[in-house]
């Protein structure tokens, strides 16, 4: 069972192996809540999975220890249980999807563990994992669904009591349930005034139907960016704890979580995974309205994002703001036009990025299109840019 | 003239107003260094300019506070100036020249500052701020000589030896000197064993000149992405201060300045602008081999960079590490040639981002290209494609 010993315990055996991540202010991303983050994406192995993993193998007995353990994740939970017991002396397996991202694997590998790379996806590698556990004798370390494991998470919660003097709610990233239970246990022992809410991504809100159907079900699927958090059925302990100590669950789109990733990059200059920007989605989304004017600490739980999707994310963000902007402009097929288009769009100040000139296109034989990217102000600039176009007889579209 | 006793009470001054930023191991950077990174860039207003505007301001008399400040600048130094003035509820006029980004304006603006958008450049936005200041009786903020902005700055050294046990050597960006002034002086009177190293841009080391020539020069021109520290000409009291008390200066190139970014953002979880990057861009380029093995801080000073620049360092970097490339493929003008194409590189199990058809290339009539964007794993993967295409039949170039 938790316990407040029990956390503090987690605190004092974590204290040599996790970094106490900072609590900072983010001013830049509103002024309707006094907002905070703690930074777990600045966390050694870049999320807060590191504690559980580490709190859980600390107790493992001589004996367990000398067998080593086992762990099934292609994501966060992989890296912390590798750590984890490298920091311990052990040695650790860890199960993934052959067609888990290399960047993944390397780093597990990195943090001393074998990898066991198997053909299928999760569900394929969780199997054998449990196999190979039988077989061989491993301790099989849970991600979310134990309670060394959620106590270790749930140091995250005394420390931003600890830090953040008057907070009045912490709001945390839902997936299986292990970090919000722990939090949330940790924030009602010490400052009950204090409340607790759990974000989760709209594709995959497996914890807020058991809460809502008083029972665990599981979702047949999930669909989200944020695949730290893509579960599809939440733990029994995780459950129990929701439903005892969190205040509440709301749910956020790929595209608000895409939103507040843009946002922490660009005003917080801090990289977030989609499950780590939920909570900031939460609030930029006006998901807890009830918190505006409130002293709100957010837990960005991780920054594990392939820099790929993050390339996109910005991409995307740049051109939902205005910042980018592609302008296809039809031509007659004749020498100088493509002058003139380059001379509009240097004197409105924009800067081209990418040419595609074209002939022969379906509006006939002499038609011709040309299609460029540019980098623009905002959306003032854009409209400016294709008024200019209208105005010295060009057709844009 | 600086002492230690000006910078305690520049840390007493600023304990109100500044945060103390945390420092962050960085393992995942590199091994061969025990390397530590102090986040400046998670500073209020993103840089560590905060600190040297505030601690100037406090100590301007009440006349002179009663008029209001100026400052000339584009960058971190408009916004740290800006909200010093607010928060010591003066006025504050900031010059930037017409062309600033407008990202830079609206975040100078928002820190409560007015705006003077000045025609030109930068030295037409400097000559009208100096102008002003003589006809209104604002005081002038120098960005960097001036011993009150550094003893400001300094703080980030105490702060280090303070945070950081053991801490060998620590690694400034150099621009007009003023950081590395304040941290050096800090560091040399409080723990003289520890090492200050500064690192310019190639393409803009005025400091380094100096020091090399015994004597302060003006560059002619400068060119670097690092923009915080294109700087033609050191200042007087920053080039006697570095000349006293800093151990060495080296230099780093835009590509090495890029690939610190973007190790930064992809293993360190954070956003660090080009000047913020050039610490660790020498570290990871070898330009400090001395310090193999040692406790190494790397400040690193803003985040303040541009996403659009952002997101042209991730694509390059994807492209130089193999996990983005381009194939041109010749086909022969005849139905069927792109299901080929596409399905060799599904089995490959790369992932197509875009296509490019094109008949009628210069190779003939009858021939045809496609040009194919995907992303790829690493570089044997992209070898593995540009095989199989081969034994296929295909030309690739």
């Amino acid at each position: 069972m938790l316990t407040l010993e029990k956390l503090r315990d987690a605190q004092r055996v974590l204290s040599q192996a996790v970094h106490k991540t900072d609590v900072i202010r983010a001013a830049r991303l509103t002024d309707e809540y006094e907002l905070f983050l703690k930074t777990e994406n600045l966390q050694t192995t870049g999320s807060f999975k590191l504690r559980g993993a580490y709190y859980k193998i600390s107790r493992l007995s001589e004996e367990e220890k000398a067998r080593g353990v086992i762990a099934c994740s292609a994501g966060n939970h992989a890296q912390g249980v590798a750590l984890a017991a490298t920091k311990n002396h052990i040695r650790s397996l860890i199960c993934l999807p052959a067609g888990a991202p290399i960047s993944k694997v390397e780093a597990t590998k990195g943090y001393g563990a074998d990898v066991c790379l198997v053909p299928g996806v999760y569900d394929d590698a969780y199997a054998r994992a449990v196999q190979l556990q039988k077989e061989r004798g491993y301790t099989f370390i849970h991600p979310f669904d134990d309670e060394d494991v959620i106590a270790g998470q749930g140091t995250v919660g005394l420390e931003i009591i600890e830090q953040l003097e008057g907070v009045d709610a912490v709001v945390v990233p839902v997936g299986g349930g292990g970090l919000i239970s722990g939090v949330a246990f940790a924030i009602k022992s010490v400052a009950p005034h204090v409340k607790v809410y759990g974000v989760q991504a709209a594709g995959a809100p497996s914890m807020l139907n058991a809460l809502r159907d008083g029972r665990i079900g599981a979702l047949s699927s999930v669909s989200t960016i944020a695949d730290g958090i893509a579960v599809k059925q939440p733990g029994k302990y995780t459950y129990d704890y929701c439903k005892r100590y969190v205040n509440g669950i709301v749910t956020v789109s790929d595209e608000e979580i895409a939103r507040a990733i843009l946002a922490l990059l660009e005003r917080e200059k801090m990289v977030a995974e989609g499950a780590g920007a939920t909570p900031v989605a939460a609030i930029l989304a006006g998901k807890l309205p009830e918190l505006k004017g409130k002293r709100v600490c957010c837990v960005v739980s991780g920054g594990n994002i392939d820099v790929t999707i993050l390339s996109r994310i910005i991409d995307r963000g740049l051109l939902m703001s205005g910042r980018k902007c592609t302008l296809n402009i039809e031509l007659a097929d004749q020498p100088g036009q493509l002058v003139r288009v380059t001379g509009i769009i240097a004197e409105c100040g924009a800067n081209i990025t990418s040419v595609h000139h074209e002939h022969a296109s379906e509006n006939g034989i002499i038609g011709c299109f040309v299609r460029i990217e540019m980098e623009t102000r905002d959306f003032a600039h854009i409209d400016h840019i294709r008024k200019a176009f209208k105005e010295a007889g060009f057709k844009i579209s």
